[in-house]
């Protein structure tokens, strides 16, 4: 009944829409301070984090919550599951508890899809190594909607280390599949060759944009094209003060949290009204409420109880709620 | 009101009869979707788990919040609660606390009788030491009973380091109290002198058996007698797949989970259709409710409003539901 | 709508009160198994210790769940939240996130207050380096009055590390705020001379106090005046079984736990019948579940729907049940 959310390459243009538009119901649920559904209290949630990220645990946990779901935390270091097989001996486990769906983290690429074709657990990528991080780019999308008309024909520029970024990839891949035009910025060594897309001086760069999309710099990761000092980096590739003034006006500033203040990014700039990296944390919530729905086999009992027109939101299989 | 459960000699017949009932109710309500109770929700269960075990935890956490309990977690390395005087100290917190009961994994040995009899909170034991680990042998005989109509003259091979072994303890202790027999089979090292019970070569182990109960390999365990290779140990205690041929027709294969996979057990054994590893973790979830439910004091509210005349259960004090 | 609780100098006369009534009034509660409020469901309460302590945690815990709260757990080591603009950013993705109110231990002094400034989730100090412990005072006095009539001329016997504790710190406040007199007594080294209060040897401390109050040695803490040896301090500073003797009939011993039996207080001394330490745990949930209703806004619809006139406490805003 429930789908997997693996890759965006997954999606259909339906399937965005509709996670939007559930995302979007979500957000105006939350404004009436409503309570708790009890649509999904029979079922549960596990949030496997093999490399560790509390903010991101914690979106997925108040969305899991939001919808009454049970949820179950588990940490690990990689060195404790490293093989396929033996990730697979833990998804059979918690599917044999009863586990619904699985909120994964990991290292390792290329293994989730495999697995979860053995699998009738749901499993949801929340970040895998280098490839996806894809409610991460449907929550930027999000955001994006909320301050453009089109998608088509935007101007994103996406800033950093692209070569080791899974938000640089799943947000490459979700704004081409819509019609942005995506622009590269970033050191030399970190281009990432599986890409298409324009490399420019972050200077032209943030000057083009109408979204400027800074990544983080991820200290843990560099293994190749090291960086040689913050400071530096700071002055060539990073969102300076200065470099406000090339903004446009109508322009806005992303960022997928957490900010190396003084990095990639000043202090000012990330508290700049066209910065929005806190909207994309809030609006984090309502996207991975709708992915979860979405693993569970979804939920449209909630929906014919409101007002759902303005989100173009079909009606099946109503049924009261219980 | 509620019952501890410390070791499998504390239980008669009646007890194990009546916990095998309340998993079987459990396990026929889930069938049905069923919301969750609301007999527990101002109960609380706390998990201290002093020797890492997320499977394990999982389980209880899943039972528990099946049940509609609250939840508290707790992962300690031993070294920080080295002493019975101060695991007594933490008990008397919790139950101060307000905790009704705490499921708890630990090292040594032989200080939870002792504490229990100065507690008003209830003790159910996860694992404790090498000596008892009473709701893994509960799930296990709730499993055979699915394919066998007796235990009584069930003929069970126990396989592999059954000296270190509470899985082998307490399964040994129920079994033989329900009239099976016990066979085992394993390196000399790993004898246990204070059990009952033949020793036979692996093959004529198999065999003979109805059921075949492969134990996993601690590596962590091994102070004495220590496998020289994994190689070797596969070849010589293993269940390998030449050795799925002396396995009778009608024989189950059961393994506490996780699998050494290549180690103890080959990896077609373990997905082999005699096998009933995923079942065992399944049927663990209603064994802990049950298990739970007895050491809160019991729910019979939830009984009288189901058909329970197939499970033979007796009702009593039935108020209705709140 | 809330309000933080940073430190004991912010509460008048009147929000003591208020938060030793709804104490009262959650203890008696209790004592009727009621099923948990509707009220907070909707709510998060995120617990970051950021200096380890199950204990404080599970309290906290056990009060937000009794609240029927959503509970976000999150325990870090100080290393990887050491700038106060990075635990900034921290609350303000929690906030962005959706939590109300963030109950937080840590090492760093002086950062809560300006950090609450900024934003608009509440922040309860659970242990602030040696600077204050807030609910440990509250739940100590809530103790105290359950024994003495007057808080107001009360002799309080503060023994030990006087100078690093919070303990100290919050209490002294609290109770000289009431009219209480404090004593001091403990190792040259370990005097606060930021505390008014008289210094007495233990013996003439114990003799002349109403309530003896020990604290918890903290070995980790030592990096000044360091003990030479337990056996040495238990001689000099502890409650040992000898100087029970000099324990006024009516006098009661407190302590905030965890003990270290045998060092600052004998095992004979913790298990008296003038030792009141369970039962500061104990209430030390009720006084928590006061904290964070406070934080979260209050809730009044509970009240009026019991008989509270006997606390004391008025009614507003009262608008049913949902």
């Amino acid at each position: 009944m429930g789908n997997h959310l693996l890759s965006i390459g997954e999606l259909e243009h339906q399937d965005i829409e509709e996670l939007l538009n559930r995302a979007r119901f979500y957000q105006s649920q939350s404004l009436y301070q409503s309570v708790l559904p009890a649509t999904f209290q029979n079922r549960f949630v596990a949030n496997l984090f093999l490399e560790p990220s509390t903010r991101t645990r914690f979106s997925f946990e108040v969305a899991e919550k939001r919808l009454g779901a049970q949820v179950l935390n588990f940490q690990a270091n990689v060195s404790s599951l490293q093989k396929g097989e033996t990730l697979y001996d833990t998804f059979k486990t918690l599917e044999a508890q009863g586990v619904d769906a699985v909120v994964i983290r990991l290292t390792e690429e290329g293994i989730l899809k495999p697995l979860s074709q053995r699998l009738s657990l749901k499993i949801i990528n929340a970040g895998e190594g280098k490839s996806e991080h894809p409610t991460q780019a449907l929550l930027d999308l999000y955001t994006m909607k909320s301050y453009f008309n089109e998608i088509k024909g935007l101007r994103v520029a996406i800033v950093g280390d692209i070569k080791h970024s899974r938000v640089a990839r799943s947000n490459t891949y979700l704004l081409q599949k819509l019609g942005a035009e995506i622009i590269y910025s970033g050191p030399q060594a970190f281009i990432a060759n599986d890409l298409k897309g324009t490399y420019l001086p972050i200077n032209e760069a943030i000057k083009q944009a109408d979204v400027v999309m800074m990544l983080r710099i991820q200290f843990e990761r560099q293994n190749e094209g090291r960086i040689t000092s913050t400071e530096s980096y700071r002055e060539e590739y990073g969102f300076t003060e200065e470099r406000l003034k090339l903004l446009q006006p109508h322009a806005i500033i992303l960022h997928p949290a957490p900010v190396n203040r003084g990095v990639e990014m000043d202090d000012i700039v990330v508290e700049h009204q066209q910065s929005k990296i806190f909207e994309q944390i809030h609006n984090g919530v309502w996207i991975r409420m709708a992915t979860i729905e979405r693993a569970l086999g979804g939920d449209r009992r909630w929906v014919s109880s409101s007002k759902v027109d303005e989100f173009g939101i079909k009606m099946n299989g109503f049924s009261g709620i219980s």
